[in-house]
């Protein structure tokens, strides 16, 4: 787990802040849950991988009371539920749905959230795999328009537009359309396991995938049905939409993934996005299993870094928790990604106004009177000031500025008290000057306007 | 543990962006640390009672490994080393400490750093005191200056009077007179049991802070000595100041820290700040044995809650990391109660701008078509806009405006569309108005900047 350090910082609030004013424009509302949910809540969720996965947390106290020798022996499974009930959670899709169950007759439906909070894995840690990460969470729930699918299209290309990240493919798929095929290539009900194995098709391959689908028992005849699907050629969106009608058409569902696929982006078209970005992607299946409509995940060209955005649409994300029947859909940034995506791409923007902007050197004691009163002006004028609080050797003073990347040092020396003005250096060009107070304050926020 | 709705996120998301903005006004930088730390790191640095309300985690994957029967048979006090290295963070103040250390090397010293994060304590919840809750800190370190303690009392009042809270006290002392008064009434070295027993001055009484000095082996003269120092009359700062130039005369530690405060107080009015509100109490302790200065607690009068601020200087925060010799000072805001005092007296502001500012409602599909472009052209305007994604029956569609308290509708029937216009709804004057996009914009940004 990380440190983050004030410019690592400073980064990362104008992630969130880009994204969170995105999430507003389009009429989200944020929501915090707790750290700690029941370990009832999480279990179960996430798959036995991600059961493994969840950071449990020990119950207080004497948290051996329950367990008995026999318990010990037996083991882990057998101690665990004595001697812990709540884990750290591990996205904000269970807790979401765990709010929407508990607050359910408070909720105006249709409910659009966003959530931006930390999440925990007990992971082995890797590059661009972190045990703590935050994910920044949307989902409308209560409703299955079509809308909502391209609206999260319009808020993923504003995210990115925003951040100035130039190449970039937002997938796109549907799991209907996955179905469909296992229906048209003979193996109906096993889109499942078809899922599982073509999602693999970028990192694995094409002979790979094949082995994979024949060990799950698919026919020879059937994996080569495939075919046309796996061995993509570059096609426009038009033209896979133009295909799949004629090779979808034993299967309805198939159609219905199609023509949801198609308004989608009739919706987007309305809303004036353009296509470009947008890639349909036939293999695409992002893994988890509660898709039931459209699936999205977005990569950035030109760096190795996974996925920095993912998401879709469930048909039945609060029915384990007994509310049946509430369709929703949902994306979610990956910061922590996101972060490395821009770092390595070198985009980052200047993020000098974010600290102090001016920074107080006093000769001596009475220079300091004056120096205090002076800083409260500035700070009144909504500049960030500070003083150096001892009386150090002036050329300290200016190394600490320096190091902390202060634009402007304001100098109070004997002459500075007599004229009642400010020696006011600008740290990048060295150029120094003897202001008023208020032509100082100008000089400053102007300089920060730039 | 509690959940956060929109309308508490907005609340107090306006509490900390109120604070930060101070903070940063300062010249405090940001930082944040893992909500996790080595065991190692946070037992010890809390006392017995603290160590207890540790939530301790769980070693992932067979944690049982290295426990044998003997451990098991002895109890958690063998068991839990050998199963749990970690913690979730108890507060922010070792966090940082442990950071100082790691990073001393690339750190600038004075080091001005604020982080607002959750914390966790295995408490028993009651009111205002909860198993999860934020603590914003600001801490320099570096420097003994006393301009640290004087800015601290500026930024206390800056986010008081930005928050518009009326009633208030800034208690003040400094641990060097708690040491004077144990040396003056003869009871030299015993400050730690003094601190304790009058720290409770408030919540037990007179009697019972003399009975338990008894109990700790205080003599009758000596706890007859502190008469005039318990029997706290309402006296102003200056008197006391006087008083206490008399009565702790006979210690030069006492003496040190009359004048630290007398210190603090001259630079806080250099800075400008007046007096109100602060006022100074001896017998301010606030428990913490680590102040080896000043000490300050904030209580807001009018609302039963405990403290809302508080902090001090120390010594030696890193000491117990093996860095010795790093000076500082630093003071915390809690949120939780923050947010509990102004909600109990009824001092949020409107938070009406927050949310989705206009909705869209559309009488058909043809009328849906303009408003997805319609939409677009508000978000691109700046203003939060959403539309109602099914095309359910116009009253339904108000409803959900009205529960979502958005203050305005855009309603696109028949006629809008040959008009090419919008009716717009004020939804509190309940007044509607046709009228071109470009000034339903106008009056919507007009209105928000009411």
């Amino acid at each position: 787990m990380r440190d983050f350090g004030p410019s690592e910082m400073a980064r990362r609030n104008y992630l969130f802040e880009t994204i969170r004013e995105v999430f507003k424009l389009f009429g989200y509302q944020q929501l915090e849950t707790p750290a700690m949910e029941n370990l009832s809540t999480l279990t179960g969720k996430y798959g036995d991988e991600g059961d493994q996965l969840l950071f449990k947390v020990l119950n207080s106290g004497e948290f051996l009371k329950k367990v008995s020798e026999a318990d010990f022996r037996e083991g882990e499974h057998n101690v665990l539920p004595k001697i812990s009930e709540k884990g750290l959670r591990y996205d904000l899709t269970v807790p979401f749905a765990r709010y929407v169950v508990m607050h359910q007759n408070e909720i105006t439906y249709p409910f659009k959230r966003f959530q931006m909070q930390p999440v925990w894995r007990a992971d082995r840690p890797q590059k661009g795999r972190y045990r703590e990460f935050y994910q920044c969470d949307a989902d409308v729930v209560g409703t299955d328009s079509l809308i909502c699918e391209a609206e999260i299209l319009m808020m993923i290309k504003q995210v990115f537009a925003k951040l100035g990240i130039p190449d970039y493919s937002i997938k796109i798929n549907n799991r209907k359309i996955l179905t469909g095929m296992a229906e048209v290539i003979g193996e109906k009900g096993k889109e499942g396991d078809l899922c599982v194995a073509i999602d693999k098709l970028d990192k694995i391959g094409l002979q790979n995938v094949r082995d994979e689908l024949y060990q799950k028992g698919f026919s020879v005849d059937s994996v080569a049905a495939l075919g046309p699907v796996l061995e993509k050629e570059r096609r426009s969106n038009q033209d896979w939409f133009a295909f799949l009608k004629e090779y979808l058409a034993g299967s309805s569902t198939g159609m219905k993934g199609l023509n949801e696929l198609e308004e989608v982006l009739a919706f987007f078209s309305q809303l004036g996005g353009a296509e470009q970005h947008v890639v349909f992607d036939p293999v695409l299946a992002r893994g988890l299993s509660y898709y039931t409509g459209a699936i999205f995940e977005v990569q950035v060209e030109g760096v190795q870094i996974g996925s920095v955005s993912g998401g879709g649409r469930y048909d039945n994300l609060t029915g384990v928790f007994g509310l049946a029947g509430i369709s929703g859909v949902g994306f979610s940034f990956g910061v922590d990604r996101l972060y490395d995506v821009m770092d390595a791409l070198g985009i980052f923007p200047d993020q000098q106004s974010e600290g102090t902007q001016v920074m107080l050197v006093c000769f001596g004691e009475e220079e300091r009177k004056k120096g205090l009163a002076l800083l409260s002006a500035f700070r009144k004028a909504g500049i960030a000031a500070e003083i150096y609080p001892d009386l150090d050797k002036i050329k300290k003073q200016f190394n600490y500025a320096d190091k902390k990347n202060v634009p402007f040092v304001a100098v109070i020396g004997a002459e500075e008290l007599v004229n009642d003005q400010i020696s006011l250096k600008d740290m990048k060009s060295g150029k120094q000057e003897a202001l008023s107070l208020e032509r100082a304050i100008s000089a400053i926020i102007n300089s920060s306007l730039k």
